[in-house]
């Protein structure tokens, strides 16, 4: 029952709540590109990362995207259960960013968990929280920041997240990650490299001077 | 006890819950502009409003503003009320769009109604789930809809608010509800009176053919 680490409210349940949980649990490894969850599809119900990376973002209808949310390992995740939360209507699309293991528990028992556990919808309320939250703050990001302090914020979270000055990431894919167009990612790119922030070579972008895009991120 | 009746989960408290918010609930008159809730002051707590209109928005260090949410008769709002919830930080304000009456449960009794009570559990998941989905729906009208679009549904949605076809509202008030500058409302207002959708006065807008800022809208 190794899952049972990765499941927060977990210590909180009785132990028949906990049977049922072992009882329907679902494992999967995916690899890296699948879409784990898509709106139009059946719910997926709640997601735990054991390791690997998802992302959730949302589509226009046109095909533009933009990211609403990572997932690491030990995150858990609400946005492919909507279904069971009468008032959060939403078009969240999840897929995996590499390879990845994770379980999820099917919408309608965590629904029935939600129903008849305070811990439980104690749970669902922060989750809810934390991902109102992060998109109150995308948007202030949207609206007052200029695109080269969101390119350069998120180069730097890259590096972070990949532990690596050399980040392989296509242009195309940053733009979906920003909600913004392929060429304005390439524009921009080029301008820091001109101003010795990065290095540009085939599928790679080379982080040269971190301080200075910290900087311009700060400005 | 009128307020009973603006609250959605009273009747499924205990008569002792219902004691608490009886004995410690504040009734408000404001007039219209009054500030009634500011991120930096203390926690206003949950607002239920009797009669009115407010206004939920958000401030950029420079300023400018975007309309987030608003709140009429019956409606409740937890936004006010973000310190009891760990994970929800936000920086939102509320004011009164018109003379407004509301009552005002205390952030600290609020938090020990969801800590006992599924009932008011499951309800500050509703009203959050809400504010996330409205969120959402907003961020993706800012991503993928150009903004004359955007002011052609916020002015239908202005005269049905007011139940009138002259709209009593400034330039910068709009560019305010829509997070943009007052120049570039005025630029598209114009445009619109050269289309024939709108006639511009001194302080008033006339919507003249709804039907043609509709079909704009849905385009």
């Amino acid at each position: 029952m190794e899952f049972a680490e990765y499941i927060p409210f977990w210590n909180k349940l009785t132990e028949a709540q906990q049977e049922r949980i072992a009882g329907v649990i679902e494992y999967r490894e995916v690899p890296k590109g699948t879409h784990i969850h898509d709106s139009s599809a059946e719910c997926l119900g709640l997601v735990a990362v054991r390791s690997g990376q998802l992302r959730a973002y949302i589509l226009s209808e046109d095909g533009r995207e933009i990211t609403i949310g990572r997932l690491f390992e030990y995150d858990v995740s609400l946005l492919s259960a909507s279904c069971v939360m009468p008032d959060l209507q939403l078009n969240a699309m999840i897929e995996a960013e590499k390879d990845t293991q994770f379980w999820s528990i099917p919408a309608c028992l965590f629904k029935n968990l939600i129903d008849e556990s305070l811990a439980v919808s104690a749970y669902a309320n922060s989750l809810i929280s934390g991902n109102f939250s992060e998109l109150m703050w995308l948007m202030e990001q949207i609206m007052w920041k200029s695109f080269d302090k969101r390119l350069a914020a998120f180069l730097l979270e890259e590096t972070a997240i990949e532990e690596s000055n050399n980040l392989k990431i296509t242009h195309e894919k940053i733009a979906n990650h920003l909600g913004t167009a392929r060429e304005v990612v390439t524009r921009m790119l080029r301008y820091f490299q001109n101003e010795g922030m990065v290095a540009l070579t085939r599928g790679t972008i080379e982080i040269v001077d971190a301080d200075k895009l910290e900087k311009l991120q700060n400005t």
